[in-house]
C-alpha cells in the first residue's frame, strides 16, 4: 500500500512524465509543474528540492512506468523468439496506445539530453541501456533454447531489432503515418523468421 | 559566386545550424547568435527578423548542408544497389565525421519539435520526408534494374534501412559507443545481399 504522500508524488511524477514526452524535461519546473497540478511551490517542493531532483525522478518515474507496461507483461511469454516478440510488441503497443502524452518518454528526452553532460544525462542513459540489454538478453535466451542460431552476434540484433521500433515511433511523432507500426512489425517478425533454426527430423 | 551579404549569411546559418544540432532550434535566438558569432543584433536582424525566421533559414541550411555532405556524392555512384549503399554509407560517415556538432541536426530537432506544431515542425518534417523519399526511390530504382525483386515493398525496406542509420546516430550520441556504426553497416549489407537477386544462367 502507498502512503498519500506517496500517491500524491505518483500523481506528481504522471504529470511531469507526460509534459517532458510532449515538450523535454528543460521544459519543467517547479513552477510549470505547479500551474500544471494545481498544487502549490511550496507543496512540490517539498517532493522535490530543485528542478534536477524532480527531473531525476520524472526520469526514475517514467522508467517505471516502461517497466510495468512493457518489460512485466512480456514476462509472462515463454523464453525464446516469442519473449523477444512480446518486448517488441508491447512496447510498438506502448506507444500506439500513448501512454505518455508525447510519445516515448525516452525517445524524446534522450535526444533533448545527448549533448547536456550531467546526471539527468546518465540516468536516462543508464535506463535506455537496461532496455537494451535486456533486449540482448532475450536474444541470449533463444539463443540457449537453440531457436537461434549461437553464431549471430546478440549484440548486433538487438540493435537492430530495437532500431524499428525506435524508427517507427519517431516516424509516427512526425508524420503521423500509422503504418510504421505494421511496417515495424513485419520487419521484426521477417528478421525473427529468417534467424528461427528449424527443428530437423532425426 | 555569392556576394559579401551572402557569404555572410551561409556563416551565421553554419553556427546556429551547430547550435541547434546539440541543444535544439529552440536554444536560438538573434540575441545568443549575436555572442556566438560576435556580431551586433541590429546586423543579425538585418539578415532574420524574427527568432522564427531564423529557425526555419537555419532548418534549410541544414537540408542544404545534407544534400552536399550526403545526398550529392550518392548521385555519382551506379543506379541500383550501390547507390541505395552510398547513401546509407555517406550518412552514417556524415555522423561519424560531425559535419554538425550535435550530431544529426535532424535527429535533435525532429524530436524537440514533434509536439509543437507549426511552421518550424512542417519543415522539418518536409525536409525529412525528402531524405526518405529519395531512400525509396533509390530502393525503386533498384527493382527497376533487376537487382531487387519487384516484390519487395519498396517504403518497407526504406523504413528499415533508415532505421538502422537512425538508431546508430541516437545510440552514438547517447552512449558513445562507435561500434555502432559498425553494426549499422553490417545490417544494412545484410539485408541489401539477403534481396539481391542472382543473376541466373539461361
Amino acid at each position: 500500500m502507498l502512503t498519500k504522500g506517496q500517491r500524491t508524488r505518483q500523481a506528481i511524477l504522471d504529470v511531469a512524465a507526460d509534459i517532458a514526452s510532449e515538450h523535454g524535461l528543460e521544459s519543467l519546473s517547479i513552477g510549470s509543474l505547479a500551474t500544471a497540478t494545481e498544487m502549490s511551490k511550496s507543496g512540490l517542493f517539498a517532493h522535490f528540492g530543485s528542478k534536477e531532483e524532480l527531473q531525476l525522478a520524472t526520469v526514475d518515474h517514467a522508467a517505471d512506468v516502461f517497466v510495468r507496461e512493457v518489460i512485466a507483461p512480456a514476462r509472462s511469454a515463454p523464453r525464446g523468439i516469442a519473449r523477444i516478440w512480446a518486448l517488441l510488441d508491447g512496447f510498438l503497443d506502448y506507444v500506439q496506445r500513448e501512454v505518455f502524452a508525447g510519445g516515448c518518454f525516452f525517445a524524446t528526452t534522450s535526444a533533448e539530453f545527448k549533448n547536456r553532460p550531467g546526471t539527468v544525462r546518465d540516468r536516462i542513459a543508464e535506463r535506455l541501456g537496461s532496455w537494451r540489454s535486456y533486449l540482448e538478453h532475450a536474444v541470449e535466451q533463444a539463443q540457449e533454447l537453440g531457436e537461434i542460431d549461437a553464431d549471430v552476434d546478440a549484440r548486433r540484433l538487438a540493435f537492430e531489432l530495437n532500431a524499428f521500433v525506435q524508427n517507427a515511433e519517431a516516424e509516427h511523432q512526425l508524420f503521423g503515418d500509422p503504418r510504421v507500426f505494421g511496417d515495424a512489425r513485419d520487419a521484426i517478425r521477417e528478421r525473427l523468421e529468417s534467424l528461427r533454426i528449424q527443428a530437423r527430423a532425426a
